[in-house]
């Protein structure tokens, strides 16, 4: 599976997470357990409480971490793992401040991401036997880019390009101002970081031929119908038997359709249905009295 | 509804938002349209793809304001109104390079919000006949809250607490550490800025009479059955029949629970299903020829 | 008394003031002693010059840790103890660059906060014996909020609400514009989170009458006189025997006045004297030959 | 008078205190005008309720203008006028919303500087017929600095150094760790920025005389007694006929004792009581029906 | 040539380089034009004082809008130009005192720009006439990556991957440690985003064989002699006849050896000399009577 | 030499320097060891592969510690030690990760400023044994202004101010502006903070009379030839004979002017070629096997 940014990286948002919910403080439990007095010590189970699939422990230990040191988050799993419901999934040993403080910011993070990841992993599933790979796309949460495309690789998916800088891809309106596919491309290829490849988007066999032409390292057969699929990787891999330009199928993918899909024998098949379709995993964090 | 905080507030995420997505730049649009030499006008349509209530337009404009101040978003709809599948939401008018740069991040914004705000409908209407009002939670996506507590509002849910910071909310573990209701009670009486209520979460009937023993100003009902309800609320009732204590319910409501638990009597039931369970709603930028 | 804010919260601000004073380094401590090769170890007494009360140990420590680990900061006594002139505060050993380029910052810190304590303080002494409470307002020095109110807290006073967010409270203007207690009621009940009070300014009888009527939670008698207060208070608890609606009094709060005020029998009074008219208490830190 | 930084320097401060204060929004004025749709326009004056000297009015200014740039503030004196109590400092016309959310940080920054202001013009009145002149000190509200010193220089004060970084003064424990004012100036001198000055303080005529020897730009008599003051100021004087040696006297400067200390001939007094000891002079923001 | 990211990720390094110059305000020009009352108009024209190749030009202006709104400058060449000695580059007219407190960091930015810039054209000239481009490296001054990249691009080269995340480059370290190349291709290929390419470095012939043999992307060969470079050339061509492998060539590139280099028939040679052996163009600011 | 400011002060910069180059984080290198379980140690070593002066190796440690407080950087020489090429420089250990991913921010950071340390002993070399100084100026690499200046000190320089703030240089501009060095001079002295010094830039021997007349503390003899420096200095020295008038010389200043402008008798002598001509010292950091 993919990996997590550094910490460097990653510290910032968690910060602000905090203090978004702590605001100027957390009235109840500063109240019962001064911060820079508290000696109470406690501790807490974090317990899944529906099959599923693990994502985000790292980012739970290190809400903790980040409120206070001394806390100590014990994972019993790892991300990837498939759970049944009920299973313990962490220990936790620490000052009850810092326990109940984090234990929200915590929750709000493994939740939504072991949501997407076992979404994810039913869409896998669907193509597992096949060559065809899943990926997910830019229909991201604002600000939990990096971590929802984390947690679709743990679920099973390539991740796509991460943002706008890191890839080109030429959708219908570039392709239109910029007065076709051609146009575009030789425009484009003047200011390309080199080690990038070209990504075109292309609604019919006339413009799959033109990316053909253009020399376009992928092919985005976007929103076209099964029968459409089969003829442009039949022209695709006829122009270009050796198999170097990829092919990704996109457009109104979901659990019926992927598998009919795949079988076209596409590269790719691209989804946001695995972020944007996904609901909470439940999980709770029981103190032990 | 609610209503968004201002600008000053808001900015600092919806920029960090843009420079998520936009990283080093956008290699595609700006190798066509350079950013500093943008004279290539665009026009393009918000469209929604299937029926909802719109939440997030405003925001949805903003985007599109701190990229460019040029670009023109003119809403033909508004916050809180139902619109069926094809609604032609907004119209905007810019730069091709601004319009292509802040699309994702506005789409990423008004997809999720309006998913919520149209699931909570759902949830309200089922109580709507009832004096009984539907209130939110924190389990908010991080960095999203104030965002997703105005799609509930938006949707017919009142506001619970924003944060930590704003109310005093008493639950069991802070109840076992402080040694009970009464201790912890007391306790938090002397530390809390007082316009602020206090709530206290009970389990038993036992403990809702020592809440009512201490005067709280909120008693939750958690995870309670609807018998247990029943003679929660008559307790409550009988013992302040002014009916200034208030009474919310929590814990496993959904669309099939939520009336039965209205009709015993609570005054709030809250549930966090609005955010956790909601699905995107469709939208799509169309660029016009 | 009232806590301070976890670090997390806190440190941004600690170290904006630490690099406000730094600017690009301390030219005459980093000359004799290099950060990056201190072995010169001291010592220092932070020695308090005046009677007071002190309020602000744990941020004096923090400075000192967020310049350099290895400062040890021993508090000889606790925040909300009253000591006379002379009293050793804390004691600090540490190397010599972190001592002398923390101290200033450290003690324009604790000075101001006890300050303000012991003002407070003496406030609070004039109704210690009444039931009346002392609360703050939100006339603070810009940036320091949350520590002046635990200033004022130290020194026996109720914090007021924490800022616009977290209480409503509908003054004079807010009255005017929206035509009328009721209407300003009303339009604001639609809209505030659950769990908060509604507060309502007054400076008539007329206008208690109205507040009263909306069944608001807190009524303050505005710049009234003894009379009028005496007046106001009668209505509001003949209104409402069970005294559930609280009564602040606000404006011209002196030494002076405030029994005075207090025997009405208002709940609070409620002034920004102990903020306002507060002077630094003096501390010197001194360093051991 | 010293000028402002440019707002470049400023904003990120004011846009961080009107957020303190926001939170997370401003629930009562919001809910009755709310930011994005806010059409009612509302004028209010800013009024001095005690005589004193006006300090702040272009922050006073930029602080409405950050919330919302429709808001008129038009000054009516400018900064450094002294005006009698009743003044009208100020005339704003603007969006209800933002007057109202932008009013108490506004006048929680004119009214502390302005109450400097007139508190350093007092001390700077006791010494306006004689050559030496009134210095200010690195004694500031922390994050508040280079205002607080704005208001001094307002007042009628000149600035000693912003930071630890613009100038060198080497106090007495510099002294005692260096092993004696001439191998602490030695060290120094070898690292310090070219155009900049350096200072010493002094206790004993002793270590006046090795100030001298070791040509420092400006000698500092702390905490001594007048006669002390009286024989260091002559002994300088003769050792540097030609005026070059700057004499700065501190410690223990009073409105009792600073034209004494005045009058022993040296270039400067510093004092940190035109902001210790200053209280906020009293402004309020009245509505217009 | 390649483009500048929007100015929203730009700003806040522009702003913060402004506010390392300015530190807490600019004492000399603000004394004699205070920034909130400057009438001062002023014209200044921006000279090129040595021949040489223009880049940074929207940087230039950028600054003056930043820091004032009321600074126009007119560029009179464009980035990409080379100009004569003596070119009146740019006119600016404005407040006195910002053109006074811009102008350093402005030219801070055009000068080793433009520096950079004109270095690289020297050595894209050099082969300006073979298929072989020239490409940059991550050898950028810290803080600086993109408008350094930026020159390089103006001056006629090809962006290399902008960070360690838009690319992978598997150097000697990760390959030793991988226990060979082809164990750390396959490591890899698992967690790439999927439109990204690898890239291998290889020393020897041996080690192209064996990226040949898992089919990288890219061959870059470091530091070969030029007999090594031809038969590597030879054999990655023969392996991959349709010249999709593309070969990079990296190490000891300078004037004399590049055009050498460049005729083995490699697609790229990249190199950090034009940047960390450029030197500024000069330029002065000049402001007229 | 000078001091680099405390890590409060350069570990944003530092973080941000690294948050440049990892982007969303390290493609290759996380793949192959991903961060959060990293147990493959490594090890290097830092060698320098040209002669030259060593400056920069507390960043280069400070960040790896800023990447993980695994890794330890064993310096074997210290800043300002000329060093032969093929010096073994620094050892480091830790793991591969936070080696691989620090690796270029370090060398970054090493190989400039070593470079024009290098370059500044080069200039100092030429006066040394003469009474003149070589300082440097405000012509540094935005975001670099400190740590450039600290190189500079390395290679023997003295500091020049080190922003607008910290002390005032009256210019040709200003000069012009203000209608006269005189009046210029009046201004100004009404708003400097006490301490600091006040240069007089002058083009001709008239303007040196003038700064004499009004007493400034530096004169600056800008773009003079060698007769007038001589003419002016006599002039300075006869003026003020106690030789208390700091003379400046700046413009045009290389390896071959250098020391006869020094032998004209002035204190120091400006130029910003020890960083504007300075090129990169090579390292290179090997990890062994």
């Amino acid at each position: 599976m993919a990996h997590l940014p550094p910490w460097l990286i990653l510290d910032p948002s968690l910060k602000s997470w905090l203090a978004e919910d702590l605001g100027r403080g957390d009235l109840t439990t500063q109240a019962l357990w001064p911060v820079e007095s508290d000696t109470t010590w406690g501790q807490a189970e974090l317990r899944l409480k529906q099959p599923g699939l693990i994502a985000g422990l790292p980012l739970f230990q290190r809400v903790f971490h980040l409120l206070c040191l001394e806390v100590d988050v014990q994972p019993l799993v790892q991300d990837g793992h498939t759970c049944p419901s009920g299973t313990v999934v962490a220990q936790l040993k620490g000052p009850m401040s810092a326990l109940l403080m984090g234990e929200r910011v915590a929750l709000n993070l493994i939740m939504p991401l072991s949501g997407i990841a076992t979404l994810t992993r039913t869409y896998a599933q669907q193509i597992a036997d096949l060559p065809t790979q899943l990926v997910d796309t830019r229909k991201t949460t604002p600000g939990l880019r990096m971590l929802e495309k984390y947690a679709t690789h743990v679920g099973g998916a390539i991740n796509h390009r991460l943002g706008l800088d890191d890839a080109v891809m030429i959708k219908d309106n570039h392709i239109i101002a910029a007065g076709g596919i051609g146009e575009a491309v030789r425009c484009i290829r003047q200011h390309v970081p080199f080690p990038l490849a070209i990504e075109v988007e292309t609604e019919t066999l006339e413009q799959v031929q033109q990316a053909l032409a253009h020399q376009v390292d992928i092919i985005m057969l976007d929103n076209m119908s099964v029968e459409q699929m089969q003829a442009a990787v039949q022209l695709i891999r006829s122009y270009s038997p050796s198999h170097r330009t990829i092919i990704e199928a996109s457009g109104n993918i979901n659990l019926q359709t992927i598998r009919t899909v795949a079988e076209t024998g596409v590269d790719y098949i691209s989804t946001s249905a695995t972020i944007t379709q996904a609901q909470w995993l439940d999980f709770s964090l029981k103190f032990m009295g």
